[in-house]
């Protein structure tokens, strides 16, 4: 991760950056979409913490997690590229052989996260998102069953 | 990163997650922070590459890494915690010293990336997003130099 960031901001400040939208290595691919979910994980899981009362619900603060969630969930995809589901991954294999599948899952994921972030806007109590954050966790928990290793 | 994945979102799911605001442990909020950079490494990358001619300029596309870029901007800041300059960081420890200072040229990133987001909305060549993309890349370039470690 460390690497790809350091190879990737210090060729771009340099201008000899060589990675390009064609001829993005499957590492690269990898780490990025790695790099996606655990900003996502993070943001995800301040909230699951304010849905277990470990913290005080902010209307502001939750609405600020959900909307950064609705908006990464748009990113990862790109890096499911072809070829990528051998080495340092959980994603499996059979995200290539059902790809249609699994970006229905993922579909479902941002549509939920965007309802999560739609509703967090308004809500004041904690009470008024529980049911939409269920429903966004289930589609992480639903995609990861049949995609993801352990 | 990927300990970290799941364990919260494993967590998240079973409802069992311990994270929370006020107890986020140092390699956390490390491994937060990186996730958030090796995203806009990724994001910013892309653009660079448009701007060497590597990938061909496409107005839609760059929109949208420009405003990927702006809105990841403002995630990596909360990653930047008390004490968390020592092991796997490349953080220096100068952050805490000059905690105004490092906020001053974070927010600075924030603009420009803000701004480039802006410009890019409209542009319709290269060269009408060129000069801000360089002076956005100044802003990581200028924070790096001080406060990332080589």
């Amino acid at each position: 991760m460390k690497k790809l960031l350091s190879v990737s901001l210090a060729g771009v400040l340099s201008l000899g950056i060589s990675m390009s939208a064609n001829a993005v290595s499957q590492e690269d691919a990898i780490e990025y979409r790695q790099a996606v979910m655990e900003v996502i994980a993070w943001n995800f899981g301040q909230m699951g913490a304010v849905m277990k009362g470990k913290i005080r619900f902010d209307a502001q603060a939750f609405a600020k997690r959900a909307g950064n969630v609705a908006f990464l969930s748009q990113l990862s995809l790109e890096g499911f590229i072809f070829g990528s589901y051998e080495g340092e991954t959980d994603a499996r294999q059979a995200i290539e052989r059902n790809w249609d599948h699994f970006k229905a899952k993922m579909a479902q994921f941002q549509e939920e996260s965007a309802k999560l972030a739609e509703v967090a806007k308004t809500a004041k109590t904690r009470r008024e998102v529980g049911l939409q954050f269920l429903k966004t966790a289930k589609t992480c928990k639903g995609c990861h069953r049949r995609y993801k290793r352990r």
